[in-house]
């Protein structure tokens, strides 16, 4: 396995490289799982849906720093697709993200069978109501019915010390903290930051649907996310903020906007102010791709 | 401890009797459950709702075969309950549950608070749409959505080798491996038979609410179900039997029937005949108790 000679990457972890071992069924999971444990090894999740960018990367490298041994699910998870959503078309680089993953420091790779992770006659669901019906939830109904299931399954599967996920995706965050505070799930759940391209686009793997000229437009979603930040942080009210943000960004030029709010950081409910964290999200579209976005109030 | 002296009491076990421990949080039951791990015990998990009665001792002695320390956790489950239901006046007695259990043989009484189990802004939960809708389900909305909740809370809090329930339950039994596998919980679950009065009558916590007019009725539920299975096994319709057991409870002085079922004791759905096995469930209420109950198509 080579490094990839992508320059955005950053410095390769200083950790021992044994090998990405790769399974693909939920007791094989288990068995390696268990493995680790005998060894007196601590165990980290990543769980992600392929298409592995740099972003995800910086997961895999916090990860490192908190457990000794790192698996990273991959897994395109249909129940969290809306009907005309991009289940379909999401993409999908298995090859890609095991040298990746290698590079990375990673020493497991789970890729399960969609019918492993949802047996025939599967219904159950793992609901997050109010915090997950909210921003994301009310303009994706049942996406986070369907990350929280997901992620409740590979919790449970892989059962580690820790898993980390991207403050990228906030209120995702913020939901499967919630999910496993309340099902009592025995892990800790550690943010990441958000890596960045240099112009400040958040790095995901839908960027990729962007044209050149979408490309061009994308990074004054996080620069009018800062600009709202800025705004309420020196003493401006939520609502003409959030309004200013929204008008912004159709003068770039994105398509639509979903929603820019001022929330409190923890609850995702309107901002009380000082000294609760605040924290402003959108989504917006630029011709067929969504995009999302968040920062914290300064 | 002494063991009581009711007649009714199956012989106690021949299992040293270590003495029963009492734990009120998870973080005291997953100490404890850790050091049985650690002594090398398989673990056992017997789920209820306390006023603790024969049929769930039988559920512990169940659990002694299959396990080497059992748990049994006493939570009468808000969620479970509907707004008119009898949430707050459902039996409780700590003090008598613990020394049946004693008595029983369980090693370990987990009686958490309601604020240990629903965190203050608790909000998630576990559905299993389809199987937890029907039945049970359509006269008690949100009944199994409560069930599947608690459950998952509590498997993943003991993380036990083994769970017992009730075949009295017999669509909760269905719900509940249902959630155990959909979401992959690794434990196995073990179904135990229904224990009965002399007369018939399936054991419950509810049977406490009837009168002596009631009580003398309230076998009949069991007798009827009998002669249901028995006609369907004989080669009568489905549909003409629960007519038959309908009118049959009627007559025998129920107040309402909400329904008698012949179905697929596997599925719930209508049942298809040999060779798949059959089930008849019913509900029907005395007064203002509601009974259930269930039986095998021979």
């Amino acid at each position: 396995m080579t490094v990839p000679e992508d320059p955005s990457e950053p410095p390769v972890a200083q950790h021992p490289q044994p090998g990405l071992d790769i399974v693909r069924t939920v007791s094989d999971l288990r068995r390696k799982i268990a493995r680790f444990r005998r060894e007196g090894h601590r165990i980290g999740l990543v769980p992600t849906m392929g298409a592995l960018h740099t972003g995800h990367i910086a997961l895999v490298r916090h990860a490192l720093v908190v457990a000794d041994r790192v698996c990273v699910s991959v897994f395109v998870n249909p129940t969290q697709f809306g009907p005309h959503e991009d289940f379909a078309v999401y993409p999908r680089d298995e090859a890609g993200d095991a040298t990746k993953l290698a590079a990375g420091g990673a020493h497991l790779l789970f890729a399960p069978a969609p019918e492993d992770m949802y047996p025939p006659g599967d219904t159950c669901r793992v609901t997050v109501p109010g915090l997950g019906d909210i921003l994301e939830g009310a303009f994706r109904p049942g996406f986070f019915t369907g990350v929280a299931t997901v992620v409740a399954k590979l919790l449970i599967q892989a059962l580690p010390d820790v898993a980390v996920f991207g403050e990228k995706d906030y209120q995702q965050l913020l939901v499967v903290r919630r999910m496993v505070r309340d099902l009592h799930i025995p892990v800790r759940i550690e943010a990441a930051p958000t890596v960045r391209e240099a112009d400040g686009l958040a790095l995901s793997s839908r960027n990729a649907y962007l044209s050149a000229e979408e490309r061009a437009i994308a990074p004054d979603l996080h620069w009018t996310l800062t600009a709202v930040a800025d705004r309420v942080s020196h003493g401006h009210g939520p609502a003409d903020a959030e309004q200013w943000g929204g008008d912004t960004l159709v003068k770039a030029g994105f398509t639509t906007v979903d929603y820019v709010a001022v929330r409190d950081g923890e609850s995702l409910e309107p901002w009380a102010g000082p000294p609760r964290p605040g924290r402003v999200l959108a989504a917006a579209r630029l011709g067929r791709t969504r995009l999302i976005d968040n920062v914290p109030v300064p």
